[in-house]
């Protein structure tokens, strides 16, 4: 079993299946798109295992407290890792973190969007270990995210080149487009 | 006729002219910077035929409907592809879409940021297809944005390289650095 | 001396040391994750020399003045170039600018983001010049930032060849990892 994939199924943890957007709603982009060795990762958010959003919604400070902001920062990256799984065929293909854009709905007067985006980076360096899971970041405050999610991350990681993995390669963008959903 | 230009053409569509900032307002950075086969785009707002901001300005959810951030998120498109003609010299340069960055001026409970957001989205992906047009997207939500614009998007394309049209990319960082307007 | 160190010199200007997060707060991540010649620079806010975060905190437009947020704005600039200069060994090991993305913690109404974030162009370019200190840029407004700083800068900026300098690319990812503060 690939390395990393591995270390989830110790952990007894399922990856999502593709996000679910609610009714009416049309996503027309990549979750993932590959730029040689780069992985552009779109903003993702908390997910169930069906795909559908994972509750609690709403604002840091107002709705939800730090623990429950750190819970919905780590299922946005088992969110992510769905995504890139399903991108790049193979997880073990993800050299190394680069960069990671962490956005917190926040409520007035919160400013501890670190401390909730930790979910996501304690995750990712325990699962990639403190070399490949390193990342440069940013954790700020927003007006609001998109279906009231409390937390919403967008990354970058690099991969193997396509050379070592062409066939996967060429399923990496992972695109709902003409998945319409009429309300 | 090049291309990308063609297709401007026949939709009857003319780009708009560089940025006309407001009075006293410097801005002293590049519209696009190219750096090797990236090129990085800052962050765009809706504008007229002429450069100066479109209307409406304000915040969705309280002055703008969907449609209408839908119509701002469009005319960003163009406000984009207008710079990056001037800084590429032919859009045909351009070889994909990379990432787009999606900011709302969003006001109190409004969610519909991906929504308002396709209106970028669709035209690129209906002007370079949906292989050169694909790209990783976040679409957020601002507290505030310049000038009240309701719309502003970021964003990154691969151009092709450098060698294949060495006098174009030249001229390749569009810039108004020392183009102050004073008050 | 190296020439851009030389250029703070004569500026009388030392750069901060580490930044120093308030009690209880990890900090899990890169300050500056260089992976081949890009370095990816994560958020970083206004800071005393000694590596506190400076005064004054709060909004644009509510607690500071432009001009307040200007100061601050160039604050930052100096808290990224000690950051690089730690990670990088030798600042001038900064081929160019590439993206700067400059977030304003920004009370009602308050629109006046790119003159705040001007503190931080305007000193770059003063240091790195025209070609080299030129970027992509957005300037836009938040709802809350870590700590209740006024201004949050992510920045990229392209670097020389490892080759060139294999040393000072070993100790290029500045990590306070495992380095926690029990409040």
């Amino acid at each position: 079993m690939p390395k990393i994939e591995n270390r989830l199924a110790e952990r007894g943890i399922v990856l999502p299946g593709p996000m679910r957007a609610p009714r009416g709603v049309e996503l027309p982009f990549s979750f993932v798109r590959v730029v040689g060795n780069r992985a552009l990762i779109s903003g993702h958010g908390p997910q169930n295992p069906d795909g559908s959003i994972a509750e609690p919604r709403g604002k840091l400070g107002v709705d939800l407290t730090v623990d429950q902001g750190y819970a919905a920062a780590r299922l946005t990256a088992l969110s992510m890792l769905g995504s890139l799984k399903r991108a790049l065929g193979d997880l073990d293909r993800i050299q190394r973190w680069v960069r990671v854009f962490g956005m917190v709905n926040s409520g007035p007067g919160f400013n501890e969007q670190p401390s909730v985006i930790n979910g996501f980076s304690d995750f990712i360096l325990e699962l990639f270990g403190p070399d490949a899971g390193a990342h440069a970041r940013s954790a700020v405050g927003m007006a609001e995210l998109p279906f009231g999610i409390p937390v919403e991350i967008e990354a970058e990681v690099e991969v193997a080149d396509r050379a070592r993995s062409v066939k996967s390669a060429r399923g990496s963008n992972v695109s709902n487009i003409g998945r319409r959903r009429s309300g």
